[in-house]
């Protein structure tokens, strides 16, 4: 028998919920005079000033004069200093390394790309030790004012212990103990988390799925990766797997799938596989495009093909749509979230195959149903600033107390 | 952008959090002496004797002698009164309607059963309320002894609102307010829940599933329903419709379900698609059993006649234990849960399929996903001892306060 029991009281959180709750407002609102911020908060004027003075000493908010109106004096406005508490994000991934700055408010201060150059272990820890250096020593910034390092990693992701399990495209990559490794390296408290699921948090922040509670978002790229957002929180399942959409079967006597099953969603709609088959129409003469110049076809020229009218290619998108649809189908009809966000590489494609996964879904999705299916309008940053706001909604859900209130 | 803040801290709730926890610990423990309790709760000599004193004056818990150890004085012992603070759970199911009464440690004290006479509204209406009156009457309670009824019911239900939105069996059944018929007839506060979710919360008081964070019920019977408990807690989707696994979709070119779609799981493994087949093969004469005396094919004979070897029967359950498990596959590599269990009517007929459920599940869900796949080992009446379970969830959870600490 379990039963859910109240948490204790704690008597001395009253100031830090106030001071929490005042910054959540301005974060969310600012820029803010003290007026607007007791009217959205509820408290009392006294204890707004007095926050305000002190996180305007603790250079936390900074304040800016309002327009003049001509009538009476003019209140000041606070909002979120960019100087101060600022986040760093690393997205690690095959297709490239990306890192972003941002502040509390999370806008994006500064963002740096990089091609991997070798995909040993060695190779791509130093290119992340280079990145996160790159926007420190950039931006003259001492690694104090930095508050938090989040990654965002492929494969498998033990996200209580900071441990990259595996990365399914880096060679001899296991149990890469990567939270350890940035800490000794820059003194800086560092997350690792599940690429899927930053990029969640990007859209519930920013993007397609803002405030929404229940949300999946799917990582459409060569492979077909998941995040469930239930209650608003990352939910991973009893031991971190929970998400595997890539491989709900779809059809037990399909094709065989690199998992060992048959008929995996992943054979039918991840990028990799329209890429395997775009090959096999290349041997057969099923179609007119040629491989690259180093004898490997790449996604963008079947891409290319398809836009330009390549009966063959626009036939394996549609397949992919038809099964991505049954499959979306499916999750609406079992989770019913209030909305499920296309992301990842492919989704900048959705020319050739949303409109054909929303016809699926409309079909075969269990009526009424007020799932809301988007595709995902944000960069290829997503995962990198994700990855940052991991440490940000820490902080708002009192978690850990990096900042000084 | 969304941030989930601390509650405001609520100094009056210590008290209470203490003697709720204590009644938790007599609960999941009880017969304890005091000093058992404390080892138990951590809560103090003096607040543990203290509220205890109070939980036995107001009757909520009795006092027991220990036998002689020879030893010293003998401690009391303490453990919920079955006299005080019962609970009524009504299962409304056409193949019956079940009521239990039940105490604050769930011990069912009555259990009792009728079938539906008629299955028009206001019959099953008049059935329910005779269930009631019988189990207050028949244990000379006054209604004040009774905190709270709950109704498990099948189809569609608005458990906010206490509406049972439409039930599948039931003629003209359309968004009836049972919550506010039951309370204006006996006074009694009243919660509507759906039926798997009453068996779910069975299954993590008493049943397969003790004290498991996530986990999915899957209710085997002429349909198929599931219920999602997360965390701990019935998860509903956006708008109430989640768990439609009997929905999902095993092969999109498949024969049509009533639903509209085609080749959902309940066309293959549902109690109604057996015995639709058999129908079939009776009249292909594939098989030798014949309908009943009325012209109707009962469940019951089908099973029979599986388990005395009929080849044609044992292949339609073969087949429903082969789409169920590539189901059962799909939901563990979407939501990699602690516990799967399986219950319902078809349950009890697991020498029929079961093994093959488990021999497809073993092949195709993602490995290593520790998933408990289980049988329910509940009863009939696990839906109704569910639905009266939801108060005592809900008095340890601090949501209504209706036991006087």
């Amino acid at each position: 028998m379990v039963i859910k029991m109240q948490k204790a009281a704690k008597h001395d959180l009253m100031r830090t919920t106030n001071a929490l709750s005042i910054l959540e407002t301005i974060v969310n609102h600012g820029p803010l005079t003290k007026r607007e911020i007791q009217d959205n908060t509820g408290i009392s004027w006294g204890a707004v000033s007095n926050i305000i003075t002190d996180l305007h000493a603790k250079k936390i908010i900074e304040e800016s004069k309002c327009q003049e109106t001509g009538i009476g004096r003019t209140p000041s406005k606070y909002d979120i200093s960019s100087s101060n508490n600022l986040f760093i994000g690393v997205d690690v991934n095959i297709e490239g390394l990306a890192a972003v700055l941002i502040d509390l408010k999370c806008r994006v201060l500064k963002s740096i790309r990089t091609n991997v150059v070798r995909n040993d272990p060695e190779n791509i820890l130093n290119q992340i030790k280079t990145l996160v250096r790159t926007l420190i020593s950039e931006n003259k910034l001492s690694s104090k004012k930095i508050i938090g390092i989040g990654v965002a990693m492929q494969g498998a992701v033990d996200a209580e212990n900071g441990i990259s399990i595996f990365s399914p495209h880096f060679e001899n990559w296991k149990n890469v103990p990567l939270k350890d490794i940035l800490e000794k390296e820059f003194g800086i408290d560092t997350y690792i988390e599940h690429d899927p699921n930053c990029m969640a948090l990007s859209e519930r922040w920013f993007g397609m799925a803002k405030g929404i509670k229940n949300l999946l978002f799917i990582r459409l790229s060569m492979g077909i990766g998941m995040s469930i957002i239930i209650n608003g929180e990352i939910y991973r399942g009893a031991d971190g797997s929970a998400g595997e959409f890539g491989h709900i079967i779809m059809n037990p006597s399909g094709p065989r799938c690199y998992c060992g099953n048959y008929g995996c969603l992943e054979v039918y709609s991840s990028g990799q596989s329209i890429l395997n088959r775009t090959e096999e129409g290349i041997k057969l003469g099923r179609t007119n495009i040629s491989e690259g110049n180093n004898g490997e076809l790449d996604f963008k020229s079947a891409v290319n093909a398809a836009r330009q009218g390549d009966g063959y290619i626009l036939s394996l998108f549609g397949e992919a749509a038809t099964y991505l649809g049954v499959g979306i189908s499916n999750l609406i009809n079992i989770f019913n979230p209030d909305a499920i966000v296309l992301g990842g590489e492919l989704s900048s494609y959705h020319d050739l195959f949303f409109e054909k996964v929303k016809e699926i879904v409309k079909q075969k999705a269990w009526k009424g149903s007020r799932t809301n299916l988007v595709t995902s309008k944000l960069g290829s940053d997503s995962a990198a600033i994700g990855a940052a706001t991991l440490f940000i909604q820490k902080i708002f859900s009192g978690e850990i107390n990096k900042i000084m209130l």
